[in-house]
């Protein structure tokens, strides 16, 4: 297989974005990652688009063929195929992608993500959401998404004391990393007591546990590694690539504690890359709920089992800690609209891997992850990327 | 890029099937592609699945997951990936699969195809189709998808002169081999009379000019080609794989008479293969209506512009025709659930190069082209399957 790298990143504002239709926040973050990368669109060989539910977001399916046609792509007849795997689609684009140039079947290829998420009700929102679940165990019989992720916070506090706060000192970090991101849908700092006093979702969790319901978009340009300084001066290889499922049911899991399809597509990432989790310098993780960032950074490595929590109080997961995770502001802050969430992770760590990330760069960053979930972990995409 | 070759088929019936649910039909297709290939589960690295809009259809998004939990796969975390291209979800599916094992990334693996129409009203259902079609300028004005084919069809009449008689034709030869085929939803023959005098969908298209809403599931089993007489004692190589896209909208096509897709993707299918049209014995093209067939016919290089009617109707796509045009009955009689007929036309040829298709045998049969379709052209892909 060849080796891979990123020569080019875009991605829109993220937030409530009702002057801006679906293909055009597309097309506009593809555009933004075309002109970084300094090429001409003529020389795009192949088009890979994660989205989760444009189908019943927007009543349209064909979404890879839709960005093609209207990215000015379809006048050359270039492939464009639309990946789905719920919350992890965006990083699920990103692995077809890495295998289409590591293969050899393409030189060029862009990979964007995409969600309009804001255009149907709250309640619409909501239930498309839980269509991640299994629909005839999980979702018909009422356990909505952030009930299955309450149910493994109040599991994490019961076994390893886990606390309340502890789960509030996650969005308050992600927040602290958003106000440095111009592009975050939130960039306000928020207090400990900005999350307790927020209104119960489904106990333990509140409002301020639980990232937005957003739209945005985001995109990256690949090329085989050996043509990339061709591009740009500093190409991101992207290292690894792991891919894992799990049990689409919670209930059927050995220990809900423990996103197990985490720890398998990291060790495959780790292992394709050739190093461990202590080699991360910049982790952007799925933090959909305040409680899954602290499974992350357990499964991950970065932290024992049930030490998540403590880890987080302790700041080891802020900017200047052992390991800075979520930079961007992750989905709690960044924002996390659902197919492009995993690209935007991706634009995130190539632009700390890059040093230009501003007022929340980490110092000397040279390794950096992404990692992306499905429903409540019966998907996980990792990726590891790292400056060459 | 390593050579690829298929080592086992399965499907289920196509049709109402309302007594099995989404995941049993796509797990059937499954278990009996991997017993054909005389392999165990542990042996299987990815899973791919095609899949139009199982999101409006039954609710449940995250499919790639959802069927690797209910075979059994997701014990072993293996990596399960959803595709969507709308009509050519299938075989676009097939294609990732082609390319996870060329790349060398993966040995084994199972693509599927599955879809599940009849559990909501046919309203509905149309509803779903439609958004293949551009929803901002063609299904939100009312254009359904038997619309768009009409004015392709009226088109063809009036700048070749094909007739109404030669579109029925098409459903009578694909009604024959359907009767031939103990799998296919409709196993009658039937005359012009009877598309003739059945009702007008949109005119000139007949309720007999347009493929059924279906139910079913078909799946392939791949493995590099020189692991492949382990397995298996006759594989089939897919030797080409082409995939082009066009305008999502019917309207921006410089001539909606041809697929541009159609013809590119065919284009690179055949360079891949190092062959020509002339090679195929046998095809599986995309009926989803009468006049496409013709279309296909046409832009796959098998007869002039204009004169895919004229085919069809001297029997020159029949079974002991110039070229064998859906066997197994095609979208027309074999059925359409959308995602699951590209695998399904890939099932028919690799049961043609086996010689194993009993009274719709077509004599030697040594090369074989599947052609599938999302929406009204906007992606195609092509696979060249061959005998080794």
């Amino acid at each position: 297989m060849r080796r891979v790298a990123v020569i080019g990143i875009g991605d829109t504002e993220f937030g409530e974005l009702w002057d801006s239709s679906f293909r055009e926040i597309g097309i506009q973050a593809g555009l933004i990652a075309v002109a970084d990368a300094n090429i001409s669109a003529d020389k795009i060989d192949a088009l890979f688009v994660g989205n989760m539910s444009a189908g019943r977001f927007i009543e349209q399916e064909h979404i890879g063929a839709l960005i093609a046609d209207y990215s000015g792509l379809a006048r050359d007849h270039i492939p464009a195929t639309r990946v789905e795997a719920a919350g992890a689609s965006g990083g699920l684009a990103l692995r077809q992608g890495f295998q289409a140039v590591a293969s050899g079947l393409h030189d060029i290829v862009v990979v964007g993500g995409a969600e309009k998420m804001t255009d149907v009700s709250d309640t619409e929102s909501s239930m498309i959401q839980s269509s991640a679940a299994d629909q005839e165990w999980e979702t018909v019989l009422g356990a909505t998404f952030p009930a299955l992720h309450a149910l493994i916070a109040r599991r994490h506090m019961h076994q390893f004391g886990t606390t309340r706060e502890q789960l509030a000192d996650v969005a308050v970090k992600n927040h602290k990393n958003g106000s440095l991101n111009p592009k975050a849908q939130f960039q306000r700092e928020i207090t400990r007591e900005t999350v307790l006093s927020s209104p119960v979702v489904s106990s333990p969790l509140r409002v301020f546990d639980c990232a937005p319901s957003s739209d945005g978009a985001a995109a990256v340009v690949l090329c085989p590694l050996d043509q990339a300084k061709k591009y740009t001066d500093m190409p991101i290889e992207i290292a690894g690539s792991g891919q894992a499922s799990d049990t689409l049911s919670l209930h059927d899991r050995k220990d809900i504690c423990t996103m197990e399809a985490t720890r398998v597509a990291a060790k495959r990432a780790f292992d394709m890359a050739g190093i461990s989790h202590k080699d991360i310098d910049v982790a952007e993780v799925h933090d959909n709920f305040t409680i899954s960032e602290i499974l992350a950074i357990e499964d991950l490595g970065f932290f024992n089992k049930g030490e998540g929590g403590k880890a987080t109080e302790a700041g080891l997961t802020a900017l200047e800690g052992q390991v800075a995770v979520n930079t961007s502001g992750g989905l709690k802050a960044r924002g996390d609209p659902i197919g492009a969430t995993g690209l935007a992770q991706a634009v995130e760590i190539v632009t700390q891997l890059r040093g230009t990330a501003g007022k929340r760069q980490v110092k000397d960053a040279t390794i950096g992850l992404a990692h992306n979930v499905g429903g409540t972990g019966a998907t996980v995409v990792v990726h590891v990327l790292r400056r060459v």
